[in-house]
């Protein structure tokens, strides 16, 4: 199982935004749903063994999990109309407890700290940073999360948070890339190793 | 210079699409977008040493020259807009002559086999195939150019033509890709080549 969490800072609590202005009036939900697009989608599939957990605003997780997707397109509005149907349950999730909105999709009242303690258990904690190991030198874990942040860094808590609870510090290449191509560069890191031909 | 020629079967070749249905009535422009988000997007900054060609509909190329680039946002709704613009000057291209729509941006009369044709003199074209070489097992090219299809395989005649101008055929992992995550892993393979330690 690979697991990618990532921290929308500006991501809409509420569904009242509007599908035709992704990267204005809805806090740069376009850059979440890429990020959701590059987690499941292969040419011809999806990966099913895949769960993403999207932090709205510190309020709200809105997970995905791959083997119950059923409507799931690669496109950013249809993705953030999914979000926002979540969002439309979001009083239906009653403490940790999450409300399932369509298919594979749920939405928990669970902030960024709650949500990594809550997936960090069973996996190895991958942070992206750019001091970090070159991924290449890393042995491939078996159960990754690996936690992202949208536009904007991490804050000062954030950061501190995954400090403590990362065990490996990876880099993925000399560039600084957005989310969301990190997320394809590490499934292809992860899709290779082991291949010598493939 | 990296360049990546990305063909689009069902995309538009007149400006009277909606940017509320890209996946739908603009026939999947909304995979052509994210070709140029992943060709262009670093984290804080554009990479200028690319070039973009969108075929679309076998009729027009829209050239984006990311040196020129000014305007470009990363998400699909901005960038089909770009496309758009382009297509509203598609009579000011004549013959073989662009026409520049926005900064950077400019479309030209010509379908696959004459951009193919134009661009590959300088470039060593790299053709994506699934019987291709392992990419870690090819000397990455200084003037790379990748040629790409959007959500349909290549016609017969296209995968011929490709066929007969690729220096290289080139596998990026066990997993066929969509278009856009392609590009990136591509970056990827060359931001990372001679870097041991990056």
């Amino acid at each position: 199982m690979r697991q990618f969490l990532i921290v929308g800072h500006d991501a809409p609590t509420t569904p009242g935004f509007s599908l035709d202005d992704l990267a204005g009036g809805a806090g740069r939900l376009d850059v979440l749903c890429r990020c959701v697009n590059s987690a499941f989608f292969l040419s011809h599939s999806i990966r099913d063994d895949v769960r993403v957990h999207l932090v709205l605003g510190d309020e709200f997780t809105v997970r995905f999990e791959g083997s119950d997707l059923h409507r799931l397109n690669p496109d950013e509005r249809s993705t953030a109309a999914l979000i926002r149907t979540a969002l439309e349950h979001r009083e239906d999730a009653i403490g940790h407890m999450p409300a399932e909105s369509t298919p594979g999709v749920s939405i928990r009242q669970m902030g960024f700290e709650a949500t990594l303690e809550d997936v960090a258990g069973d996996a190895t904690v991958v942070e992206l940073h750019e001091d970090g190991d070159p991924v290449a030198d890393v042995e491939p874990p078996t159960n990754p999360l690996f936690v992202l942040s949208d536009h904007h860094d991490f804050t000062e808590r954030e950061a501190s948070l995954l400090a403590d609870a990362a065990d490996e510090r990876v880099r993925l290449g000399p560039e600084v890339l957005h989310a969301d191509h990190a997320i394809t560069v590490a499934h292809n890191y992860l899709d290779t190793d082991g291949y010598t031909t493939y």
